[in-house]
């Protein structure tokens, strides 16, 4: 019987509380932290690995001081990157982040050769790009975090609208990981209840509005971005692809020929099971989706085209 | 803080059922069993009691002697009465079981006056538009357990279909709960991804066929009727109320007018919550789909009118 | 990534509590009924298969026509077995049950190879031992189901004389699984307190009393045995094999030496995970209890040297 | 049926984590966040909001802005209070810090009259002193979180050490959340087995020496205070009160003759249920222990005493 070992590159706030879901769910039997910030990993590890004791597993919770101690993982979470800064023009931060990328994939590739990665790294769609191309997986192995979040942050303003049904409603948020970013409110449903039949066209629209801006809400409020959005997000994927159960998430994969596109990373809806990407879900898109569908993939691909211009993959 | 109570009147194998799963979840407080066969409830308490110990929270097993020391629950869940046997005509059946009702909820309302009944005694919304007959109570505290079940059994057809999203597959089921049920395939979604896109035409037609034949092949393989999925879905309406987590689920409740239709209880998507219903939702209907729902409704009142017709509410 | 697959030879009311206890817990990804009796194991699977719906990860279940089809389990749990009839002198009992366990195991060591067997079947020790004898495994890897019952059932005592922490009581019954087990209440806690500073000596002895009466009790309400209990600690065994969580859990396993016998198969505690018998701790135990524990153990020898003199390993 | 609403006042590392356990493992309907730092409660709370799209029960997480906003909570957890900074006294941050509890505390006692009230506070047995002070209510609501924690953290090593059993670890920690915090590593059990059986005598010097650093071994590695065991066990003392499932968690209460003293808050033993502390369990303390025990309540008198002289009572 194999074990259920899931390392997270990157300990920041949304690693962590990654980590921290998955002990508190009892998801697998041990998870790995690394992050290049001296003793972070180490602390983190502790203090999880103590309220494991209330767990429903007690599950194992370590901390390596090296990438290449993190070895035969079966999923591995990366959220290595740098944000932003000052002056930094938009192409400094894609080959900053690519390089850190770069390193990290070369880790994993070599000291967990089997396992699925979902990449947590922004620009989102761009990194998960880059993933493939420097390990050359099979790309059902490699998996882009967004849907699973920006969906997330759907089915809350929903909520937030009706009342009811947060668990039950829908969480489709096609294209990329960023301001293009598709909300599709109109398509879901609220507990086998179509939410158009329950929202009124304004609310819809103001819905969509909010899911775009469902960071930057938080980041306003609390000064830094959100964490546990997200962090239960990557919990949920991670969880989906260990236990097989074969559930639709939306997330960032590469597309080759699908929706029309080849060679680029951008969010659909996916199965996910033991093999990461069990099968990409190609749903019917009206024309006005398709034509805000094809801004989000050139977007990503014009960002894909800036490290290929600053020869990043040579 | 009050406590959280569920009476199962009829602890045969799918209250029986029911009750197992509330303690393997940890849904309640306190359950309380009774059935009029002597000695099965005070076994079965026992029996669960012990598998308590690895509960997450310990529940509480006891049974009881008489309807009437089940007092004070938040929830009843009443599954007594008899089958059809030999040569009971349906109207001898009928006024068989809505006379065992009657009794059964005269103690419930006695004991448990501020409670919450859920009904899973067939046939089915008659049943549980006797317990609104005798109690007089608001229509919100009677529901009866029906689409929770049925559309269950037609997500596992549309699982075993697509191999995929078993535990996201739409449920929705309406109508009543026999011969004339309603199960709507092409209305549901598969993860935000709609059913009728996944699914063709043919395969929708079956799926709707084997929901209907759901309960009867289980009898045909096991001599019986099947006990999991019912007591699993009377759990899943429990946790619902008990959590006020204000979800829709497919239920028989008493019309007023809601899809044009008063003084009948039948199956249609309502919001459980802290108050039962919370609210009733009304879905548009194609015309297909609302003569069918008038058959459903037809075969309900022919029933009531056999009890009216017999006295039995004079 | 390995799946998560449990195999349940004999589908009778213990067999598949268990089956749908893993299921409610989403404990596996899949579970593969069998019975010989035809339809049962069909039937349980569709009706859990549709209970599945609410179950957390959607778990898998189905069933197969011979036990040639049950193929590569991580677990196998043997339930096979006939109860002691009228005219039946207890070597015939013996010798009917061996030879059952014989054709299943045959089966099991051929298409699941690498499985874990828990064993169910009655008499326990002397079929576990029977198991061990049949496949010639290591012998971490054949367990029998004894003290994770006959545990809960002393907690639950306890828990009824003191009215709190039942999730929190010690559970430790070690020796055979029949008329010679050995409740222990003296020596265990309810959260980190001594039972025996909780208790009078004479509320121990009734405790022990009731524990060894335990499944009788429920018989004599019931008219069968019990269920819940049963098939609750098998899915407590399966669980933490299959997560590695390593816990302690009385269980009938070979000894070689341990607590001065060998060759024999008797409860005590041992740690469960990934490889099945992890250790075989040895605690102390008093003069009394060697005492006791000699009598359990020669009860289990004289019933294996009933099948040696019936030359069954011949 | 009521509620079941938990209120946070301070939301910071601690407090959020607890809110967050809480959310993750459905363990009430409602949490309400306060912090007294603007837009922290509300950022968060959005956070946890959208992450409650995967919770099991979709909790709802709102936050005031201000402490009167918070009302009708069935339980608040207060961790407001300031850090040790620089040139402080010891005898000004126990005036500090009283002060804001006060007033915290005339906001419960106003908002949320019937709640129990968990103190994080610290210094937490004086904290939770002052709680009974301001409030003059029944000593069984109000609760020093210390044990829950520190327990934790003694399990902990205690696994470090075997390698098996964290769930089953036994997390007797009593006296005060200090220096003189008294770990009792050899009265307690791994799954019912004497832990003084499985450890050398060193071993367990060890492990008290690191239970009692546990705290300044993360803030070592990680430059700030651990925050998943503390806010894990938060939650794990909000859930035995609201699900009342009568656990024995060690936790800092008001005593009034029980192991000899009165009028002070220190760990012991304790049954959380509904109404709070449901019992104290007054176990039996070797004369050494005693004497620790000694040590440990008269740390906190004399903490007691300096807001007595500084007239903090008047």
């Amino acid at each position: 019987m194999a074990g259920r070992k899931v390392g997270i590159v990157g300990t920041g706030a949304v690693g962590a509380t990654a980590a921290y879901s998955l002990v508190m769910m009892g998801s697998c039997e041990e998870i790995v932290l690394f992050d290049i910030v001296e003793g972070v990993a180490q602390g983190k590890a502790i203090d999880m690995g103590q309220a494991a004791h209330y767990s429903p597993k007690g599950t194992k919770v370590t901390a390596v001081k090296s990438a290449a101690e993190m070895k035969d993982c079966d999923i591995v979470v990366i959220t290595a990157g740098v944000p932003r800064k000052g002056e930094m023009t938009r192409a400094d931060l894609l080959m900053i982040n690519a390089k850190i990328m770069k390193n990290v994939v070369d880790d994993v590739a070599k000291n967990s050769p089997d396992a699925i990665i979902i990449c947590v790294s922004n620009p989102l769609d761009v990194m998960t790009y880059v993933i493939h191309k420097m390990t050359g997986w099979e790309r059902n192995r490699i998996i882009g975090m967004a849907g699973a979040l920006d969906g997330a942050r759907m089915a809350y303003q929903i909520y937030q609208t009706l009342g009811y049904g947060l668990t039950q409603t829908g969480d489709l948020v096609i294209g990329d990981h960023g301001q293009n970013m598709i909300p599709l409110p109109s398509k879901v449903q609220v507990g086998s209840v179509n939410a158009s039949e329950l929202l009124t066209q304004e609310q819809m629209e103001q819905i969509i509005e909010r899911t775009k801006n469902g960071g930057a809400e938080i980041v306003k409020h609390l000064g830094t971005s959100g964490y546990y959005g997200p962090g239960r997000a990557v919990a949920h994927m991670v969880e989906a692809i260990l236990d097989n159960s074969r559930i639709v998430v939306s997330s960032s994969v590469l597309l080759q020929g699908e929706y029309g596109y080849s060679d680029v990373c951008v969010g659909v809806p996916v199965v996910l099971g033991r093999n990461g990407v069990e099968e990409i879900i190609q749903i019917d898109l009206d024309e006005e989706t398709q034509a805000k569908f094809k801004i989000s993939v050139e977007s990503i691909q014009d960002n894909i085209n800036i490290l290929i211009e600053n020869k990043f993959f040579e």
